[in-house]
């Protein structure tokens, strides 16, 4: 099977020097362009992007011209990893012009017309690229992922869909590498928790809600559930902690909540999907678990490890949530709806 | 006035330290015995207590004799900052030979003939002590302070009794100073979050409704409203942020939420006792506050700060509270108890 | 005694916050004037400057409006905490005009007419102000601090200067508050070290020399020692420590260093400054001391604790010190050297 | 070719859990016997380990049963990651016994029969063990590993060999899992600096010593370079950060140091040992590299970083140098020994 090119728009960032690595050594894609501001243009990879991951850059591509972010260059699929500040404009553009934009930018998730995808959860959703073309008149399409500490509260109540979840109170305690670079200030973090993330909680509280949505007719249905979300940045740089107690119309046995978590999968596991973990969702037992330091990196990333099932005095039960936010949360999420589209066909 | 001499349970170790640190000074208690376990019987203080507060050891006691915990000796009153291991015994012994034994520990929180008293909240509940002799059989009393995380919660929530809260959910992030020393390993803190605090959960859950439960003719009848505690250790050194949904009887707007808060006040502030805040609770009006680093000092220790107060899409509010968990959580809340004590004539 | 007018330039970054803070409550000056860049100018110091300190801002210039870097506008002694990058020009702008700039910046360190002040080292440098009319036309004068990690082994240095050091490398972990605000990124400094902090090794290489050095006919001669410094950035929020190691042209028996150390006093002490610290140096007899969390904060931030001296096998001796950078290491070391001047009858 | 089995003593802490995981899916060696104190006995691996690693149990060895350390039992080789307190006499009797013992242990190190082996640098020390036999009646042999804060000086220092090193003033900045578990207090290393590690400095200067020093007729001669060590603990997980200043016999310019460094290599590279990184040393041209979060995995952890080379004031280069304490400085160590006296033919 010969690679699918596919390029990755606003590269020299953080994220886009996550998907870099994220894509580097997959299957299906072959990264072969790298678009950026016209500052970085026409200059080699590696200098135009202040390389900061603990993996070296990758050698295919630390020498590759970086281009400017013109539509109708580059190969088809593109990823966003773009600030919100210039993508709203970019990402159309490059839709219109017939790219498939598979991107982690706010911008577009929660457009009626655009899907807000976890592999796992809402494939379905993806029906809605259909649309975009009629009513905006894009020959390509926008595929979006959701802000990153909203995957994971929606893969675990996606796992517990049948029990009809009400009502859910989630407390973050948020890494700072989902703030970008330079992001938190070291004298904001040290030692310190700051218990308010911008524009955090509205996105975890509709996100959600769009996800577990129901695509009827006129596109996707909201699903009914109340979220209250309680956003909190600490002293951890990558995983994202999440502390959920939830209400469900039916309220089930302990047990059948944890087998719920345990066997939930979806197509991308169906499919085995390259980026795909084999669980979607894994339970530690330990009572002190899962613990960023220990656990975010379980299935390369792409696993939600969940823990401490228990009663809630106030909702019906309560966990713990913890999944890796550059990975599952950003640039492995993008790589995974791209994967499915490929599946699919859709590419 | 003279000084009424105190002693201390437990002197040699982190909360005996702090006991120590929060005496240092104060108008009305002079700190003239320090007692701890055999093993320090006989050294002087400066060498039993291997001393780790940032504050250099208060000249008067460095020198002074470290006795046994013999009860009878020593003064009346004795602060206990005796591990719960062996506190069951040795305050019992100490009260049952007439010492007031102001508690930190946690053995008699819950017993139905000990106040477990924060002097904003529930002073009337120091009346459980008359009820010791009679179902005791002890000459003197036992009076304790909540669990550090408790108290920050129940002073919250008294402020708002009013409104009838009838449940509650809080997420804490708890400082790494509550686990004693050498209490949590740095390899399980160090960039990383511990989803789990052995039995904290449940002190948060079950005191604070004792806390602020209505004294009746048999005791105290345990406030009725649900709480549902997460509770989580963070990289912070002092002071713990909790994340509080909160629902009513009565919903109030917010605006008599916030001014509740803000003229929250009781027998401390009234009294002007020594150790008491200006504020027992201060509202910051910042999108981001409080933090640790920048909140926990706020009256001396003594003051719980509150922000972010904002509707609740599963409960009627939330917000974030701050306290400081070594002084109002500990040492600081059984020296207020003690002064509450005196002033009332107890002592 | 009437108090003296001073103001600050650059009073809304960090810097100035903390000579804000610093001049709260002394003796002997009154902060009456808070200049800053136009963007600031016109409103009220709270609103202008993002409060970032653990203590809340001075009640008396919260409200206080904020005025431009205006020459001739303000009172004589101007405090400055300008960046390096505008306070070249500024500050010799208002020497010129006859204020009498007590400057934090590096700009004028280096300069030959310009004293590189530490009151317990080189009070005589003073004298070099009175060239600064003759060869700049000045009308007043301008009076620098050395770079914070420069003030801790100047200090240990001059103790130690009757023994003639020759040889000094040292290697610092410094807290990221030297960096100001934003400064370093968490991402950088979490759970890291970065062992390279711009310019830093030149400014300890070259200012060290300068401070120590004698007061000749021609100028400052600068000390002969020949020091290498390492300069390294380490995840701690105030107070920088450095492993010292020293050669002496006559080598003296341990105990005389650690005499040297503890007895050392000059101006400051002998005048009882109001900022000056009782020990201008404190030695922590403690094996595994001095640390940041524990003594940054020895007297008020203005002492430097030093520990661990033994014999080192390459130069003769080795030990640790510490200091608080924004404190002895910035804003209270110009503090001081406006005391010293004062005290001298220079203001 | 079939795996020789292999066993290691003290199993179940944290070091034996590094050997455990430095050991899964090594090619030359089979991971088949677990040894422990009494305590564990019996218990499956899983059960008696408290696994503390971000990478789960290896499968294989999960449920295997615990052994009690009694020499002749187990396989031939084993390895060591025995407590200083115990592995004086088990590894003596197990190496009495006929068994290779490959120790992490510091007891032997010293001893003048058993190599303190770092492959790269002195595999002719092996040559050591044929003494053992003769004057110990040992029928096995002990074979060590330095230090970690050692093992990374050591290397440098060899790449620099040819210029005869003189004397060397090294300042480190130490992870704390090299303090084991519970290891250092989070009290102690929060947001600060603990400048002290018990008899750390002792052994970076003796050890490196032998390391680098000469087969002669008599056993190892000390190499005549005078080493003075200033080590500190920071707040790290992973990686031990070298400040290095070295003077030479014979002063080489920059770019020969440089070119030393970047070529150096030894028998584990040209031999293509198993866990040999393909860099034994690999320079970092950024100004602010190494860094223990973007570079200590390099090589697999095998790898020493290096960078900032630069002159210095005092003797004649100062650079930085950053190893991975539980890898190449622990675990790896030992393993890569092994597999060095496996291919000479030796186990």
């Amino acid at each position: 099977m010969t690679r699918i090119d596919v390029g990755v728009l606003g590269a020299t960032g953080m994220v886009g020097q996550q998907f870099a690595l994220q894509l580097a050594g997959l299957p299906w894609f072959s990264l072969t362009w790298l678009a950026a501001s016209e500052r970085s243009e026409g200059r080699a990879y590696r200098e135009a992007a202040p390389w900061r991951l603990p993996v070296p850059i990758p050698a295919e591509i630390a020498d590759r011209q970086v281009e400017g972010c013109v539509p109708g260059r580059g190969p088809k699929v593109v990823f966003s990893a773009l600030d919100a500040g210039v993508a709203g404009d970019i990402e159309q553009a490059f839709a219109a012009a017939g790219h498939i934009v598979v991107s982690n930018a706010r911008n577009y998730r929660m457009d009626a017309v655009v899907p807000l995808l976890v592999p796992e959860v809402n494939p379905d959703h993806l029906a809605l690229t259909s649309r975009q073309c009629a009513s905006r008149g894009w020959k390509g399409a926008i595929v979006t992922n959701p802000n990153c500490s909203t995957v994971f509260l929606a893969m675990v109540l996606a796992a517990l869909r049948d029990f009809e979840p009400r009502a859910v109170v989630v407390s973050t305690m948020q890494a700072v590498s989902g703030a970008g670079y330079p992001g938190v200030a070291s004298l904001d973090i040290l030692g310190n928790v700051v218990p308010f993330i911008s524009n955090e909680e509205e996105k975890m509280e509709s996100e959600t809600k769009k996800i577990l949505g129901r695509m009827g007719a006129n596109g996707v249905e909201p699903h009914p559930v109340a979220i209250s979300a309680h956003t909190n940045r600490v002293a951890v740089i990558n995983g994202h902690t999440e502390a959920i107690s939830v209400g469900f119309g039916v309220k089930p046995p302990e047990q059948e909540i944890k087998s719920a978590l345990v066997t939930f999968a979806g197509r991308p596991q169906e499919m085995k999907l390259p980026t795909a973990p084999v669980k979607a969702i894994e339970y530690l037992e330990e009572q002190n678990r899962p613990q960023p330091r220990l656990d975010v990196d379980r299935g390369r990333g792409m696993t939600v490890t969940v823990g401490r099932l228990r009663a809630c005095r106030v909702l019906d039960y309560k966990l713990v949530a913890l999944g890796h936010n550059t990975v599952r949360g950003a640039a492995g999420a993008a790589v995974l709806n791209a994967e499915l589209m490929h599946a699919e066909g859709r590419l």
